[in-house]
């Protein structure tokens, strides 16, 4: 389960998986393969906690860090997730320090934060010493990914106690004004996502970002993103299909 | 997807169907008749995301509109709905503009509102425009169900972006100080029944009611109701179960 | 639990409740009403093991008979709807003396039959004396649905240990090269359905039919049917559904 | 469903269950027993809505009172609770009298508060009376679990509408910077802990403690506590396979 | 649902998707590509009929034609897959035309065969000649994929009622004394698998092969196969993933 | 996955836990035990497939032989759950020495048997040499619990690719005329137990007996048997139940 923060401590960049089909198999599936992390999504992909908490339990034996993208910062939720096994959370639509300093809050155990104390899963899965470890053992990922967020990046990564943040290329693009769209190309969107990839390494946190093709991906992790996902589930499964079809010219 | 807008379209009334019950094969049954669109309930249904989800993809094939009822004005399960292959949200409990204002504001993408884009299911059902397509395809009903709403339906049927508005006769009753019922025929609630269906369509907007038994829901369309429902699936189903044991002698 | 047999004993013909739908919901409000027994079917329902398990519990606070129609006269699921909280099995196409005594084997303790000890769920919901009590407790029914049980129905109903016949219309009907459908009234169809309820009450046994509508149950109680199927929840909530929709002009 | 509260009318102390699995099957072996009330755990429990209602149903042939301890205070999950079949909520973390009176406007209809109407389940189950006898009938439970609570003690229990108070032992010690375990017998915890019982009953509420040991929660009984939860199902039943395998030598 | 049937009458080599994952969104995804027909295999697949008849549900608004793999031969799920919408059965380890003429018995009605009626939802997704159509309307395929069903398979493609045989080229090489693989090349297996195909075609019915590779697909279908199988999922979905993780140098 | 044939290696006897309840939660928990093998109950026990591969799932990470006991002997639930990931079946009611070789048949591989080729999760789990492995990795034990079993157990211990027995002490009692109870102390019925413990030992294979307390456990370990089984989870959830109320005087 510490898979993710071993390779940023080796200072590399982490690739990322993630699922948005609520299944446990393709959850099992995924975990053998070399990702330093695997995420669940529960904001866009069509999972809840019942089916969240299964897949959980799918990655037992994997060796990728378990994260949890939320569906809003909401406490409930977020700290369910946590209990249920999740060693990180992505926490979509961080737009100010007010926002990111509640989502430390809801993630983080007294005296840092006020995460409710009561491990039920994540305590048997990490073991004995997890409530003393917890609050450095878990990674808080911020979601940039408006234009609010961005004018608001520098105190955003300043707030103690985040790990870092994570940009939403499609609803950034979507705020600025352009499409909405992954692995984004246009000079003014890349500017911007380059501006919060700095002022994330200047303020001493992680930045990932939410990549689609495995190109754009490895372009990013040269462009010194800690952490790039590739996927999803549901794209790399279209594109396999895809691709078999056009073999068999359907 | 689209048949209550093609209802409304024609200037006709809307006949709706209620589901409470958690099981996709209820909501596929449902969805051979005759509805313009049919109501998942998440609020007082026994009906979870993950069981409506199910109940969406049931509704595949059916040319009923799919709606949600959410259980409350939460962005997280309103936006995750949307995505899941909801056409259109009713919101109960919308008392003032604000509230209105917020329900436009996580139903629309930007520059509207600021629903966030990743509309993993609904994108494959309806589309490839849906992203461009969604601000004005999706159906918006703000729940008029207490003495509050009831001072404020000027100023919430007057939020740009909302669709119309949804009579909860139970709650409004209640709220006034009279019986929690449906098919209410109390004058003084009729009254204020009427009142919100005049503000409705001055404002230019929709306005539907939640009846029980179909004469009433007649009755409401002849009042110029644009959209009644008729049901639940679990009122319909106890209805049949009485009347054929009423025929046993039972 | 025991109500089916209660009503026998004093001498009246049962009505009996027939649930398709898999689900707990549907289970629960349907065992809310004044059905002698509930059927949770899994043959032609969409239902299996663990959405019946589901419903058997729904069916607790109930004081219908819960039963079981199997899929087929297969050990393995037989005895697993037993130990689930079936009160009773209705087993299709039982065509042979032979077939009703594997039917009794399966379902009765020894020295009766064979069935395998370990009354997980049943034991606790019917009592510490289900042990002692279950092969008398339990009702087996074999349904007669062909020309070949029709011919062997003597030899059927004589089969110790069983505890009645159940005709299925539509099969017999099929078979005798009818329609398969409900509720027949073809005199040839009809004379054969007769000779089988004779047969079964000279030889002791009881006698039930599954039926669509009320009427024609009425009917068949009139004709000293012991049980009668109405329904089912499928068919009771489209007749619902098409009524309403019909008022409504749709 | 009326245990609980007859139990206390009784003048007698309460013995409550706890569930954390999600599992319909434990839960109606739990409701076999004498407890006076069940609490199915939404929080720390790794339990959801869907999850919750299929135990809610399994304990329908039981005599505990079901309760609900949900994952925040949150309006949404409250209500489905309660109208899933919940006769009791238990929130965490109420901080201030503000979130009391939240939680009991969440809960209790108009004119007391503002629980929107649609008793589904629960007024099957309950009857014909349950939307007169609601207010009354349901308990309400504010969790006293911080610092910041046990400071504001006095306001929360003076809240109109709420029932009493549940101890969280776990994240009031942590809050108070001791150990987050139950079961607390530190002089400083335990003499805030008789402040807070003290509180409750000055105020003319009940209140309850979350106990892990029986041994434990049989001296808060004497203490004069008037409600005591043993378990969870979990701890249960590790402690059972533990005494198994220490007899066994493993 | 008549493709792949319209397919085989336009004299083309038909292509089957194949789906081994137990999830609703997974097999939505797939009906949505151009696929002439999509198999769940409730045999080496994860799936049982639960979630086979929520895939099929899913399948609704899809053009392919839902075929099934059972389990064995076993008539209780095979009558169970066809009422729930499958439009045709693969089955397993058909060894002898006696085994044959049970499945032909097992999937048609009378008089061709013993299928007991009861088309729950297949009716309703068909429409109302499907009591008239079934029995042409369904595909019955045998699996040849043994030794001894390779001796038999004259007899075997000669039984009145099937569609035709499927090879299940893992199986029939271990049974040959080869590697249990998929796309075969030995040339003695081969020399076995066109015998199959050639006395499948001389008893004038269809030939189907399982293939894993699109490459292998295609050259089966030169090789004048009538239907190939190109997959699973879980092996496009591992592929996808190994290319992805590969151009990241994972 | 191989502990329990280590176990049997060093020549000890080894202790098997039993689930019951259809729930990954609790399957998890037991594994975290130092049980040799885990068996899931699909026969008695309220769990049918897909729960049953939720279960296997949640086992990824323990050290515990998976073993699932199939509802009765029939090839398709048998050769499925190895598929899931069982490593071992126990099969109820093997009376003869042609039953045993059925058992043996469905089990294994060609050409000692005929299991289908297919290692759909369990060639995931167990690594890439499972296909070779399989017919020396996997468990077979028969269970013994009739007058019928206990005449032929020696033909049933002499059947090749057996690898033991496994008795069933309440359905053997009951057969021999005695009390259907775990723990059976009537000499008689001792006599028998031993008996076949002996045959066993003497046929070259190994010897189980289905235990309910831990003493009598540890009792049958002494007496050499190779494999007892504590529990259930119901069983002992139960116990602990009771205990903790029999404390507070309930």
């Amino acid at each position: 389960m510490k898979r993710l923060q071993e390779t940023w401590k080796a200072g590399d960049g982490a690739v990322n998986a993630w699922l948005s089909t609520p299944n446990a198999i393709v959850a099992e599936i995924t975990g053998e393969y070399a990702f330093d992390s695997i995420t669940i999504d529960l904001q866009h992909g069509l999972i809840d906690y019942q089916a969240a908490l299964s897949m959980l339990q799918a990655l037992r034996g994997s060796t990728c860090t378990p994260l949890v993208r939320v569906p809003w910062l909401e406490p409930g939720i977020i700290m369910k997730c946590l209990d249920a096994g999740a060693m990180g959370i992505i926490c979509p639509m961080i737009n100010s320090q007010e926002d990111a300093a509640a989502l430390v809050r809801y993630t983080q155990y007294a005296p840092i934060g006020a995460r409710s104390f009561g491990p039920t899963r994540v305590g048997m899965v990490y073991g004995p010493d997890y409530a003393s470890q917890a609050n450095k053992s878990i990674t808080v990922l911020a979601m940039i990914e408006t234009a609010e967020a961005y004018k608001n990046v520098l105190p955003i990564v300043g707030t103690p106690g985040l790990s870092g943040v994570y940009i939403g290329p499609s609803d950034l693009g979507l705020s600025l004004g352009y499409e909405p769209k992954l692995d984004q190309d246009d000079p003014n969107v890349m500017k911007v996502i380059k501006t919060i990839l700095s002022a994330a390494h200047q303020g001493g946190v992680k930045a990932g970002i939410h990549c689609q093709s495995p190109v754009y991906a490895k372009r990013m992790l040269s462009e010194k993103f800690d952490l790039v996902t590739v996927g999803s589930d549901i794209r790399l499964y279209r594109s396999a299909v895809s691709n078999a079809l056009e073999l068999l010219n359907r």
